[in-house]
């Protein structure tokens, strides 16, 4: 009965927060222009309410109380589990002063425009004051949830349990001075093929084919659905609700189906959690409050970078269903092969925009934006000093030179938002991702379902090893679980590796 | 300070209220199908949230120090006036018990399968069970309202201010006795044409036509959308944000066009409400937990009435706008006129089916339907009775024979939801939009602007007379304001006359 209390609290919680992230889909998706005022003030209300109830004394009781009747328990149970990770969560999110939200989102609302305005006039000095404002914000922050070593220590955590700056740092150096040779070797081989990519790709067909592939990569559209937006996004409503965005251009097809795919990536993690934890704590993280099935950010990365890039970009996958496409497209692929297409949507090169950028190069927008972050919030450099040390990276890095701030420094939305320690979680999900394929490839089912176009195999083994828990366990004993290792670069960087040799 | 800590809590009920009528809104327009289950308990936890507020000691400490600090306000301050509903509501809501509540919305999800599966077997035997529940607990309620002669005046006062059984039963009666020989009178006439309603008419060029036409009549779609669903309907989440669907078939266009209207009208309701009233009492009812901003079911139904019957079914309105509908259709609309167009929309024709009756028969299936709610609440039928009530009185008052219960006695979906007490709004709001409108076309400026095709004159009418006032007044003050006179059916037995006198 005590622990019965305490799950119907935490459903009322992750009601409330599903329906925030209704307010959130519906802004992006269907609103009337004139609508953004109201939604406003829902949003707000309904955050407040979800983290009122969760810091409030009815739950800290109910807690107790399930605590005490769950004693008897061994510490691996699921319930044990539970509470331990309410009461860890509850913890942070309450030292998080109300003032310093309400604070931060005015901040962030302000922001937003800020930036907006900057980029279009391509005016970092205009926008900075509002970031110095963001940072200093996010220090408190840092200060609230507490860390040990570094303040970065406190901010990377709330979107990666466990990860510090120490750990990231090491982790990054190692990984970029494993990737650049691979760079270097990607870029001496001989350009492929791209000039088919911009004819003319009427967007119905584009779309129908990224669906049918979504459908057959495992996406269940009777728990989803698809809409248009500028910036492609996933967000669910329990697991029975999982809605993904596309968006499609007519001169650029490849790019609207990886998008797709990657969405389709983070939706299947979400349909997929156990149906006992949705609407539980296992699918709701108490310090960002937020309605989410994914054990961090990283590990929900994975996911989508698993599916968009060690499926959707593999050679065979390409063998397979090339076909298709050319039928949908007959005269922009006449003289196109599936071999072609396939070097084309995994040329490597260089470019100033981390949205738009390949496999070998992404990471080194994350490592930038790192580094940055972290001494920011060290108090290691200011904010004036941003487009001098962006400019210089990419150089140095990628060979790139940055012919304005609004393709450099002010090309994110991120920090304008106050997401101040999420950009390396992007990095962690590709290293995630390839840990995660490795292991799953070895079985020999799901590397006949890959090569026979069925991914039902290695969908299934997904959710066994990472969808089914949710956040009841954190991302290292997923990948301890299914990997035998922790976080570990070594297999993606092989996978990098046969790739660039695939590609030679 | 004290009057803004009531404003500060009522506006976020209605930040509640409003997410509930987007959960409603995306529940009927977007959700995927295995998203039910979920949605039922966002929508149930947020419901419960918005009871629990409005009910709770820190709303009653916010009127009480409010209604102190405002005492020396004349009583007819809209301080006053706001926090005297508010307290009028909140007695009644806290008279309802939560358990009551309760029980009816889970009857209500049984209620409704059954419903549907009684309709489609057409097996009134197996859903009478469940509607004697139904009225079973809709008598609990009337009890718990309270009410001083018959338990009905307390189920129709939730939708109608101030109205009664013996109000209204009156009022019906007189009505009764004056549409019956126009009906007749009506019916005597020659048939007009109707061949052409039949011919096909492509969906989107229908709907194009009906949008230009709801901008034309004052829709605002910078606030507001249009999409498809099977019963058309208004929501609204603030005056910036008012939604409406529509139901288009190729068969059947003048259906499309006036649902379309019907629901614009009542849009232009909730986006004309002040913007001071937006997010408080004069746009939440606190009584049935809804945010709305109309003052009541039945003047809301005027607006929706006005708009689709005075406007829309006018002879001059299709004098000005038949010639684009004719541009639109030039194949199928080649041998018709305006004139011919005219009589077909406003054709007479006793039917079975409320939704689809025209004008002159619509009220006698709101007569049927009264009578049989205020007679099974006061216990003088049974519902095992109900078929046999029901086919008699149609064949009385519209000379048609019921073939089966399906189209008869089952054919709405109100009871099944625990609506009993709305249809009679449906005839007050006929009613209404008959003695707003009579009013209005007296001001020669809103007499030019119907004559010209320019509805803003109207519109603004409107606005000044009933929408920015809310839920300010009562439906009575608005009338009495706008007309000298309280809810009186003259004006509307004058316009049907007239309008059989023009079709003869």
């Amino acid at each position: 009965m005590s622990y019965a209390r305490f799950t119907d609290l935490m459903a009322g919680i992750n009601d409330i927060l599903c329906t925030v992230n209704l307010l959130a889909w519906d802004t992006r998706t269907q609103m009337p222009p004139g609508g953004a005022d109201s939604r406003g003030h829902q949003v707000a209300t309904l955050t407040a309410l979800a983290r009122a109830q969760a810091t409030g004394s009815a739950m800290a009781d109910a807690i107790a109380a399930a605590e005490d009747a769950c004693a008897h328990l061994p510490a691996t149970d699921l319930r044990r589990r539970a509470l331990a990770r309410a009461r860890r969560e509850i913890a942070i999110l309450s030292r998080i002063p109300a003032a310093l939200i309400a604070e931060s989102a005015e901040l962030t609302s302000r922001a937003h425009g800020a930036w907006t305005a900057a980029r279009a006039a391509n005016d970092f000095a205009a926008y900075a004051p509002v970031l110095e404002r963001v940072f200093a914000l996010q220090r408190e922050m840092a200060e609230a949830i507490g860390y040990q070593d570094h303040p970065y220590d406190a901010l990377v955590g709330r979107f990666e349990p466990g990860m510090t700056r120490a750990r990231l740092t090491a982790l990054f150096a190692d990984l970029r001075g494993a990737l650049r040779p691979l760079l270097a070797q990607a870029l001496a081989a001989p350009a492929p093929r791209t000039d088919f990519l911009s004819r003319g790709y009427p967007v119905p067909a584009q779309k129908a084919f990224a669906a049918t592939m979504a459908a057959a990569l495992g996406y269940d559209f009777s728990r989803g659905r698809v809409d248009d937006t500028a910036h492609p996004f996933e967000i669910s409503f329990t697991r029975n609700d999982v809605r993904i965005t596309g968006r499609f251009r007519e001169s650029s097809p490849s790019a609207g189906f990886f998008a797709l795919w990657h969405e389709a990536g983070h939706a299947m993690y979400e349909q997929n959690i156990a149906p006992d934890f949705t609407r539980g704590i296992f699918a709701t993280d108490l310090v960002n409050l937020y309605a989410v099935g994914g054990s961090s950010f990283g590990m929900h990365e994975s996911q989508s970078r698993l599916w968009e890039n060690r499926v959707g970009r593999s050679r065979r996958f390409w063998e397979l269903h090339y076909g298709r496409l050319r039928d949908a497209f007959p005269e922009q692929l006449a003289d196109v092969s599936a071999e072609d297409f396939w070097r084309a949507v995994n040329r490597p090169e260089p470019g100033l925009i981390r949205v738009e950028a390949d496999e070998l190069t992404y990471d080194f927008h994350v490592f930038l934006r790192a580094e940055i972050e972290a001494a920011l919030i060290g108090g290691d450099i200011a904010v004036r000093d941003l487009p001098a040390i962006w400019n210089d990276r990419m150089r140095e890095d990628l060979g790139v030179t940055v012919p304005n701030d609004a393709q450099g420094v002010l090309q994110d939305v991120h920090w304008s938002h106050g997401y101040v320690g999420s950009f390396p979680t992007y990095t962690f999900g590709n290293i995630m991702a390839a840990q995660l394929f490795d292991r799953a490839r070895q079985d020999p089912a799901i590397a006949a379902g890959l090569q026979a176009g069925d991914y039902a195999p290695l969908g299934r083994w997904l959710t066994g090893t990472v969808h089914r828990h949710g956040r009841s366990l954190d991302p290292d004993e997923i990948l301890l679980a299914a990997t035998g290792r922790g976080l570990d670069p070594a297999p993606y960087v092989a996978t990098l590796a046969a790739k660039v040799a695939e590609l030679a």
